[in-house]
């Protein structure tokens, strides 16, 4: 229903996200005004706050936070193609990692690879894709990597099923 | 090392975190500006932006996008405890869950249940917590529940380990 103030039907379908398709989105600079701005409102921990505590640190340097990290790549795939697709919001993830920091200056891509989908016997215009989403560095680096489920409003409904 | 500039020591260490401990931390008022503006920087779905695309979309109103429902419980987080931790970060989370809408005026608590939690071989001064977080609105509804491992310096380092 994302798309119900829309003049016209979106791109994209639950009946778009083939098995395998693989997307790649971005890029993103991971900006220092932003990093601690994020880290002021959500994760005000030293470490995401100055590079002084970040040097300190596990990570040698002011590093995003993980949550922020999320929220970039959650807009890459926006501007990519959620907003333009028949998006019905997510149940959730089934894991999220953070595999290596994410440093001011660094430059992110967003990349989606379709796992698998499914209809939604409880409401035919719906289907659900499961998508693995990787986060990547400009030396080409896995920083995080998310697998989650997400509905989207088929471009066909389901035909109805025998009764009950 | 999140404390390594503080000139005292943190309250919480990795063997403050015992099997069963539960806190609750909050209350956070979902403002309607800061829904706004969280998603027109990370989650720009119309849902998120605006009454009129949120009324017709599946959840009813504005809704808080779920990134941004994860920084206010990680906000709960660091204000009730882990600033004053031993904090080292998180490897990451093995389920999120977005159980619930969050819509603008709701007010949330964050709950925090310790699952578990084990030394870490590779690093003597480290242990690892398993724990369980719940997002409540005001109807004691959970709304989201995230599990997930994060690092704290020890109080004690562990005696060091037989030859190799």
């Amino acid at each position: 229903m994302s798309s119900s103030t829309a003049t016209q039907a979106p791109r994209w379908h639950w009946e778009d996200f083939t098995d395998g398709l693989t997307m790649e989105f971005g890029p993103k600079v991971v900006d220092r005004d932003e990093v601690i701005r994020f880290a002021t409102d959500f994760d005000p921990q030293p470490f995401h706050l100055s590079e002084e505590a970040g040097k300190a640190s596990l990570f040698g340097g002011l590093a995003a936070s993980g949550w922020h990290t999320a929220g970039m790549v959650m807009r890459m795939m926006c501007d990519g193609f959620l907003l333009d697709s028949s998006s019905l919001g997510s149940p959730g993830l089934e894991s999220l990692k953070w595999i290596k920091p994410v440093m001011v200056g660094d430059q992110l891509r967003a990349r989606m690879i379709v796992l698998g989908s499914r209809a939604m016997k409880s409401k035919p215009h719906v289907g659900l894709v499961n998508t693995r989403w990787e986060a990547v560095n400009q030396r080409d680096e896995v920083v995080m990597t998310i697998e989650s489920w997400a509905m989207f409003r088929r471009r066909e409904p389901a035909a109805p099923e025998q009764a009950s």
